[in-house]
């Protein structure tokens, strides 16, 4: 099952996939694709719901962030080997944890705002990871069972401020728009084996990272129980689990990074895509 | 005007404390102390409430956190100069920000649970800052506007998770407990100038932390800029500001960890008290 939210920011209504592609309205059955709807028995509930029956959407709306009211957005980084050598850095022992301010999360297809005076905006196609079930102390055996879905995330950075700026990399993660999630929440049972998935990420139509999740170096459920033993994993939460190589800032001979009107095109088999059109900071309204 | 949250943990109720430090109930006029509440006209709305004809509240209940559904728990740290000195750490040219999970907010009086091995936990008795209306890009001028009000936090860390276990401190700050907020969310206007208020804290009646806000490296006005201009914080958002000399990392001649049983209390001037006991690691229900 594809579960989707669509319309514009702040008033996103639920949506179902249909198997042609087509957006329906859940409207009727839920309020919102959010944490409590995302236990087993709501999507077994709404698995049962025959597409068909559910208002066709007219159209072509925004597509939201695929889960709304996220309150924790985990990121590990370094999670593909050949990546965290473009990167200059060891292989990590453990997972590398950080995070990205629930703020900066945005639809699949918003721009992105390029931070004022940024001079490297990166781009970084991730699987992402949607909590179902609370999990705390988990094993590795049970953490898929907390596992809601997964969707596409562009875990935007900027690293300037993630790297040369202080002690954490939170500070590089968090931009407004730096969190696209989506365009669909797809189903763990749907997803099947989620280090089977390719990866893959255009800049201005040039391939950039071409990857597969079976090269992480931790996979999701080691993920899932690591963060459940330092943390409260609640429903609605969501994890990027690290990106392949080819982001810019391990291009040769030199670095390359986003500026404005540059197209950033991600997707995940099976996830769906996302389009991203990269635009100067302007001053809040 | 003080503004606090009593009840069972998830059943919290809203409430006020009155000239005689009693909690009066303020489920008539609002359903919880949360984001929207804090915007500027809520809160002058309820400071017009005479407190008399709110009903009292029976008892001695529990407090939770003095916020509800705070999306985002933003931390600084090494913002006193001292206490980067006593952690061998460099003073920083500005603000170390880095993340608690907002699951670990906790009420100021719930216990601490160490976790699981734990043989680093340290206390660190902090301002807390939350935020009234949503700061994008505001400069230090105009950076209090944004703020609801003030509160005690406790940011309690797990050293060894935070400073040995990979390349970020966020894996050590945000254990289930580990985010004691309230017992009351102080308003600007009765607060004054955030910068001159006392903050202590004892490990089984000694005193270890005594300190005070005006020897903050970055005063609060400069933090919520320098935060708004690398995140969106909203309505709710908790700041907790760095911590004064006297964790347990920093004590002669050898560090001194929280245990089993240890009473921890801490308070600032105006802004309440808190008390938590340490229990051992229990595997979740």
């Amino acid at each position: 099952m594809k579960l989707c939210r669509f319309g514009p920011k702040g008033a996103e209504k639920p949506g179902l996939i249909d198997t042609d592609g087509r957006i329906r309205d859940l409207s009727a059955h839920v309020a919102d694709i959010d944490g409590p709807v995302l236990a087993r028995e709501t999507l077994a509930a709404l698995a049962r719901i025959d597409p068909v029956s559910l208002p066709l959407v007219d159209g072509d709306p925004r597509y939201g962030p695929c889960v709304a009211g996220s309150r924790q957005f985990v990121a590990v980084g370094l999670n593909y080997a050949d990546h965290a050598a473009e990167s200059n850095l060891p292989i990590p022992q453990e997972p590398v944890v950080f995070n990205k301010w629930v703020s900066c999360i945005g639809g699949p297809n918003d721009p992105i705002i390029l931070p004022r005076d940024s001079v490297k905006t990166d781009w970084e196609v991730e699987l992402g990871v949607v909590i179902g079930t609370r999990a705390s102390c988990v094993g590795a055996a049970d953490a898929l069972d907390h596992v809601a879905g997964y969707c596409v995330v562009n875990d935007v950075s900027e690293s300037h401020w993630q790297l040369e700026r202080g002690a954490t990399w939170d500070k590089g993660k968090g931009f407004p728009s730096f969190g696209p999630v989506g365009p669909w929440l797809v189903t763990a049972d749907e997803v099947g084996d989620p280090q089977a998935l390719a990866l893959w990420l255009d800049v201005n139509g040039t391939r950039m990272q071409d990857g597969n999740t079976r090269t992480m170096i931790f996979a999701v459920a080691e993920i899932v129980a690591y963060l459940s033993n330092i943390m409260t994993l609640e429903p609605g939460d969501i994890i990027t689990t690290g990106t392949p190589p080819g982001v810019g800032m391990g291009q040769k001979p030199q670095p390359r990074y986003l500026k404005a009107s540059d197209i950033v095109t991600l997707g995940i088999t099976g996830l769906g895509e996302q389009r991203q059109e990269c635009v100067a900071w302007q001053a809040p309204n």
